[in-house]
């Protein structure tokens, strides 16, 4: 078993950040209610509406929200109101995405864009993306409620997107990409299992999506100051080190291989131990290889000119490596297979790093196969780099949950850990428009995309009111 | 790669039994044509009809003949002809085998039977089960023709069993299970995929099998002095000795697990490696264990009570296992499996052999999931014990293999090699009858069960010839 003090050791320590010192605000900052915590709202109806939300569902007995679905236009709908009752303008765009924004002091300058899905995987949970949309609102209907919302020193605009998951067209970020104007021309033909492409889905709901439209869809880079969203952390860290709230210092990168040992098919009798060329042994082999280099990094990379002290120290912190998929051919339980085939899913905070690792699991892999008299076939099916956080933003984000912790409290804690995200968010594509920031939010067990998924009503209210510190600092 | 020198050491030396010391013939007891060799008969003869058998299909462009089948039927007319040709008294039994049998100079004498099986896989090749009826059938054709048919001092009976492949109805040995009479009467209910069972099967090719009918077929053990079967080798050891012809000294016994590993599943980019429980990494490493331990049994088995010298030797020689499918749950690239199913099918000659080695597989097996964190079940799906080959059978068909190669390269060659058979084999069925013993005949690359399987021209005749010399003892 992993002891949490080895646990400690070898995540947690290392991912606290030097000590903050840009921090642009202070806890005097922070006002509300009468005691300043807005249970009834951050916590007691912001709970009520995960759960109100949470059935809005195109399916009986469990949670669905695809792309336009009936249950996505309910859920926007719903959205939208919550966000005029916490006086919001709001509008739905022409990928189906619903904002709400107040002008605050001065409607010309840079927005503050906090935003998260309201799309779901099948048989969700019911606080993946929908509590960084209704935290953002419950902060503001706070600020509404205190009067202060007018006193924005800049717009500040939430954003509930379409499209993360990509359930129904397996391609993700439909709704943030096209915001960030990364989204391209093309996303609009494909076409999900019944033949319906992204561009009938939106007109079948009266929006009138064209090529024109969705290049209008971008915002400006200059209107925009920074984009933050509050996500559940899908990962066990902040359970184990006993926080609700992480800062994330950014988005690992991530590679996924597709990789074929191919080897000499034979009945499983007849063939002498000594005489095969096993693609299922050397696959188990390079799969323990793959496991060991992850763990243990700084065995296997040397400090030359790829990997520096820093990369390698890195890596040892946030590499993370899984095979999920793998078949044999021909299959058959007395067959010794001709062919294995599996998938490799490898993430990094840094992309030096990623290329680093890869480069040396690459060439044990060939070893190994050339040892075994296999044949492997190592390709790459997809890459994406890391996306870092913004300085600045984190810090105060740092700075809005530990002042939110300290206030729940009543305690000074130790400072809120920062975290890797080793899932994409809605965050990876708006890196493309502007700074971002994210906070994650402690869920049990680290379960997500699953019935199980749990938040603490403790939690919720955290995050609520860590959103509220943030946006505070721009009051 | 793997040197002939290091297969030698590693898997033949250990095979050659023994001195043979109880043969019941000579070379001089051999006769024939004009050169002894009836290279028309047993070689020309016998390869074309192999051809022409191997085009009784009931596929277009592959060839495919399943129980009862049109292709089947047609296959049995075929052989009942030559072996009619050949001088024998032939019938078709209530299972659909085909008997071709010669009553010599006493009727009543125990009955040499010689057989193998007419049926095939799917996209088979034209070797596996005809040669076995080919080469008898050539060999009693070529005592006909030199007059010596009729001074067999024992019946001999060449029988073509319906089905040993098991395609159509996934239970192997219909025929020879029939014939040996352990193949239950539920056997006639079990049904093929359109619905069909083995009862209308047979009754739709006027065949009327009942369960009387069924019991009728068990031949009077106290009728048979033994059984043998030529079969080629389906494996790569003859190829890599060099030798046409090998001797099987039984037919390992088998196991097979399923073996299922049950972790947390998770985001494969959420969990930092330190707080897996990967079930895929644990059973890359199970199955790394299994390798290690059937390549290399002595490091692993202990010389205790389960255990002594011999049956670690023997397994060291003979022990096989095999991983031939796996699969992940939910089986996604970005998901770490909650569980990880995969088989593992294992041989040896040795029963109690392959129990001490299951037992400390298991054991280690257990250690290993435990220390990972994960659950391990294993399930035993399947056993049957080895088949030991009767001695003077065994002894007998050495003689004859012997003379045969002797006789086509007028060289003193070293003895047959003396096999183990990882396969099952009809032979396996009629141990339960009388005492068996088997010949294997060199396959190109060890390949079978494809239209690549290929035996030379030149071993199909040694196989003719050696069962020649076989009965030519029985003259």
């Amino acid at each position: 078993m992993i002891t949490p003090l080895r646990f400690l050791q070898l995540c947690v320590l290392s991912m606290v950040l030097p000590t903050t010192t840009a921090t642009t605000a202070s806890a005097s900052m922070l006002s509300g209610g009468e005691d300043g915590l807005h249970a009834e709202i951050l916590r007691d109806e912001a709970v009520a509406r995960l759960n109100q939300l949470g059935k809005v569902s195109d399916a009986d007995g469990y949670l669905e929200r695809t792309f336009m679905s009936p249950a996505s236009v309910r859920a926007a709908s719903l959205i939208r109101a919550w966000m005029e009752e916490a006086g919001l303008t709001t509008w739905v765009d022409y990928m189906g995405n619903v904002h709400g924004r107040v002008e605050g002091l001065n409607a010309s300058a840079e927005a503050l864009l906090i935003g998260s899905h309201l799309d779901t995987v099948v048989d969700a949970g019911i606080f993946d993306g929908s509590l960084g949309i209704i935290s953002a609102i419950s902060a503001l209907k706070v600020l509404k409620s205190s009067g202060t919302l007018t006193n924005l020193i800049r717009p500040v605009e939430v954003i509930a997107f379409s499209d993360e998951e990509g359930v129904r067209f397996q391609s993700t970020f439909l709704g943030s990409a096209a915001v960030a104007g990364i989204l391209p021309v093309s996303a609009l033909q494909i076409s999900d299992k019944s033949g319906v492409n992204v561009q009938d889905a939106l007109r079948e709901n009266s929006i009138a999506i064209t090529e024109e439209n969705l290049f209008r869809l971008k915002y400006d880079p200059q209107s925009v100051w920074g984009y933050i969203e509050v996500h559940i952390e899908q990962g066990p860290v902040l359970e184990w080190v006993g926080f609700p709230l992480g800062v994330v210092k950014g988005i690992a990168g991530q590679t996924r291989l597709k990789i074929t040992v191919r080897g000499t098919q034979g009945h499983a009798g007849t063939v002498p131990m000594s005489l095969r060329q096993d693609p299922m042994a050397a696959s188990a082999e390079l799969i323990i290889l793959l496991e060991s280099l992850c763990k243990n990094p700084k065995d296997f990379l040397s400090y030359d000119g790829h990997c520096n002290d820093s990369t390698v120290e890195s890596l040892s912190n946030t590499l993370v490596c899984t095979v999920g998929e793998i078949s044999t051919w021909p299959s058959a339980s007395n067959v010794i297979p001709g062919q294995v085939t599996f998938t490799v899913d490898l993430r990094a905070m840094d992309d030096m790093g990623r290329e680093a690792a890869l480069y040396e699991l690459s060439n044990r892999m060939y070893e190994i196969c050339e040892r075994r008299s296999v044949s492997c076939i190592i390709e790459r099916k997809h890459d994406a780099n890391a996306v870092i956080s913004d300085s600045e933003l984190t810090s105060e984000l740092k700075f809005a949950a530990n002042a939110a912790l300290k206030r729940i409290t009543g305690e000074i804690q130790e400072e809120v850990p920062v975290l890797m995200s080793g899932a994409g968010h809605d965050a990876m594509a708006m890196s493309h428009l502007t700074k971002v920031g994210m906070l994650f939010v402690r869920c049990r067990g680290g379960v997500s995309h699953s019935p199980a998924e749990h938040v603490l009503d403790d939690d919720v209210w955290a995050a609520g009111l860590a959103i509220l510190a943030f946006l505070e600092m721009h009051v």
